[in-house]
């Protein structure tokens, strides 16, 4: 009986054992067992295994994390590594190797394929939609679910207290939660790391805000966003005062306040962004990868990662997937900042 | 000053009210002043409007339902009604409608444009997903996730009792809700209006799960799925002790109850599906929506509805893009499956 | 090493996994194995069981249901099985017997106690409230919450509709869930068991909620309500066009629509109220429950169930607890009606 | 006519809404007109004031935060403020005030009351559960649901990575919410104000834990817990490492990491827990505070706040109330100790 090996790497995503499920139902139809392995790469190096069987997986489609267990790796390994994660590979029996994972983990992957002939197909989670090559990868919208919440919940606050109120979200590189949780829990200012944020023209929306007599305003930013001027290394003219910041969030704050004398506050959303029950839309994608993946591991189409074209689950080769990020779409940036004033 | 009218009608649906904020915050950019049109073209008729400024779409972003209710009226509209409707539009000196609404709302919106030079412009909803002519209608994120929420809370009841539960969610004609709720809840069995329903396959599925050890079922089913050899008229072979069932769910439970002897239990979901706040991807599009229908008042498209296409906001004839019904997408039927077992 | 057995029986209700959990961590730290026994008393009969450690209850204090399975039995039991289930009991070797239920498992356990001398320590849930001998009993909290968040989506479709909506929750013989879901979602009228409906008085309330220009109401009732003149077994006046009606909420609409001529609806929230994640307060109650019921054990309190007074948690005799049900407080109804107009 | 003036004080928090309308739905019935008095003590100062009747407060039931808006003022004000706030109250007609409010709020109340003759009635609010003189106060249930359900998030997220979260909740004073979400969000550890903590102690828990093989755990702490030798004033021992460390969560999180070398994580809270819609139990609490309230108005019961004891409302002198802070209940917190291992 032919044999599948599956692994989770990387930060954990809702949708992850969605994608797990999905593989044994579908790879048991199919006539293969299925091996999970813990905790990312990290299982291949340390052989730590276990069968995935229908009892195990049963009841996970609607629970957040992993059941694999992950770690984070980043690319490219060391040679030892990569040595030790391809003879364990190996030896473990498996026909293939379905990696699930962001960018880190889908490099790893493609580099195992390339290097060792490790027969990888890879299926593609990315929590801030950083992917390109696929038009979606799960566990971006329960984030940005999570995050409207969250700002629905910070709205009645601060409109009873006329603050102003820097919500920081998840987006090291890419806006994408910032801009779509920002025009779904309706911001005033979404601040992206596409584009660097003049901290005046901030201050000028919200005066126009003020005199209006709106006296609270919600600005939504990506914890990657950078301030012109400034830097939270910290060397920056302001420097002493703000030595002790460590978020864009507050440095944002601290600026603002500096600047207007508004009340200002910060609300770091962090890691439930990423925990929990995955929205509807997450489970079926993470369903319907993973049951392609098996389909691709059938037919052999190794070195490719499953993906969604208009709706449709197909697949892209890895190298292609990888090559450069999608940066946030400037129409719908432009879009949102009709809500500004 | 130029006047934009508009009105929503048909049944309720979330992300109506991120429309009307959005219609009115773009307007008053662009230098229109609008008018609400109450209860869908009821108000047309009855004359029934009021200004909608700032302060009243103000935190209506994260509410369900329409601040300018809504009637169900369906086309086509009698003469008389037709004529007063021109007349009233007219009256009101709006330069330009905006109708946002599902198939019914849109075709007599159409009607209006065609036979009385209405200036219409379209805006899409649809709960159930039945639009074609639009990747996406607003309405049906949030019902899917509803939805998918009461099989969870379903699932943990059915699995302590041992029962086999069906679930009516809506779906007169398309199963869309039904197909992606079921994927995302974990059912066993999907059925849906597209293909009648074969109740000796239903148990056949019910028996085999059995079998192996599970002896509870979800199986989800849109209202309009028929079975074949029965129909809810009554008039069929089991008509006697099945006359007071309304549901095609109660139909199902008595038909598997009778062949199985498993205990069986229903759950008409019904109108919860459609209330409450917002998905924030629903949120999203209604906002997006509302915003380009302006722009195409400004550029006099008048005729057309804004739409979805890969995730870009366009717009289409309404004409083409009520013709036929969007069934639900094969490959994801027979995926889904994988699952049945 | 002496051993716990428990079971849960009865329909299932939010907070039963916690109990579980709870019971198993305390007993091990008090040096007890403990035996789960499936499908409540049923697990007794078919000797149906499996040890319960760390591992299998770890993770499920937030998961609705019971992992242990439940069943419904209606005491008194028949000589036969109490014999069957004193004997097995026995031959199990345990010490003691957690028996987690509502009105009818307690009595039976009360019954076992008794009559066989079974060590039976009583865990009492209700998820309508109905328990008397204790202040709380976990479910209902629940159960309000997920009520109150269904009346809530209704709220915008029928306010967008002007429809009257007719909500049915639990409470077959006390109406908790009616009394507090509807303050808390904010119902116009409120209708239970424990005061038969005058559909007169309600059609006037009706009437003049619409001459003060509200075109929508929110109606709650309890399963169990039954209006004046009317049954459900359809003998009463309106016999010949009501005999399909099987639910009070439907016969309450159709009254409602014959004398007002207002748009009515239904919605049976039915088996949603008890399934799913127990909100905070249940899965605290059933957590310091299983506490308890171990201490209960330890001390050899046998006959008693734990029971909370003044938030705190003491215990009480079964006999004492099961003797009659706790109606809805008459003050509490008399306040909700100040929201009636 | 008689006037009752109303305000909102302090911290927003979930049920303030609810007090509102149910203040105005009982004042009307009883003839009396209401006065909302905007932003809190501010609004009698500043005479900012506007009539609420049944539209203004319609549909607001379910929203967080207060349509009155609220400011923190400290008592004892000013002699100045406390006169121009006499007078202008004297002068607003009104022949009653309703201070909803915490601590603060309702000691300013009762300087009013006794040294201005000013005839106050109060209603108590508090998220972090801290008053004495009632059973319960609105606006914990919510926050501690809040707070529940993100921990459940960060549980998916802490279990795939083996780390350690602090989870850190409101509480300055009082661990209540740490208490009871710590219970219900199944916490390895809670940390509160009322008991020192000592690192060392928490350490052996966390290894204790590793070494049966529970790579993962959960500590929850107040913002208000202090660490046994470590001040956040950073002038401790380990000073220069920690100098920019601003939360207790932060500082617990690196004083774990250095002693165990564990990956630990930190997740703070803040505002979140007090936005959003309130759950049930604070809707009906506050919506029988503000029908009472009215009645200690027409009554003239002044000096008073309602109050709840055995789930009863009643009232209680400000006095009294507000004598002491509610501290955790020392039975509870040990009993947690049991998920401690």
């Amino acid at each position: 009986m032919r044999k599948i090996g599956i692994l989770t790497g990387g930060a954990d995503c809702p949708g992850l054992n969605s994608v797990i499920r999905s593989v044994v139902r579908k790879a048991m139809q199919e006539g293969f067992v299925v091996t999970g392995i813990k905790n990312g790469w990290n299982g291949l190096i340390e052989t730590d295994m276990r069968v995935l069987d229908l009892r195990v997986t049963s009841g996970i489609l609607d629970r957040g994390g992993t059941i694999l267990g992950t770690s984070r790796m980043v690319p490219p390994l060391e040679l030892e590594k990569m040595k030790i994660i391809a003879e364990n590979f190996k030896r473990s029996g498996a026909d293939a190797l379905i990696a699930v994972g962001g960018e880190d983990t889908l490099k790893i992957g493609l580099d195992l394929y390339k290097q060792y002939g490790i027969p990888v197909v890879g299926v593609p989670k990315s929590i801030d939609n950083a992917l390109s090559g696929t038009d979606y990868a799960f566990g971006f919208d329960t984030a940005v679910n999570v995050a409207t919440e969250c700002i629905d919940r910070l709205h009645t606050t601060v409109e009873s207290h006329h603050h102003i109120i820097v919500v920081e979200v998840m987006g090291r590189y890419t806006g994408w939660i910032a801009l779509e949780a920002g025009i779904a829990g309706g911001a005033n200012i979404i601040l992206v790391p596409e584009y660097p944020i003049d901290i005046d023209e901030v201050c000028n929306i919200l005066n126009a805000r003020h005199k209006r007599g709106k006296t609270f305003s919600i600005i939504v930013v990506s914890e990657g966003a950078k301030v012109k001027g400034h830097s939270l290394g910290h060397s920056g003219p302001e420097r002493r005062t703000l030595r002790r910041l460590t978020n864009v969030s507050e440095l944002i704050a601290n600026l603002i306040k500096k600047r207007t004398q508004y009340e200002t506050r910060v609300s770091v959303l962090g890691y439930i962004q990423r925990g929990g029950t995955p929205s509807a839309y997450d489970r079926i994608i993470g369903t319907r990868f993973g049951v392609r993946a098996v389909e691709l591991v059938k037919e052999n189409l190794f070195g490719n990662m499953v993906s969604l074209h208009n709706n449709k689950v197909r697949y892209v080769s890895i190298e292609e997937a990888v090559k450069k990020r999608k940066a946030i779409d400037k129409e719908l940036y432009d879009m949102a900042k009709v809500f500004s004033g």
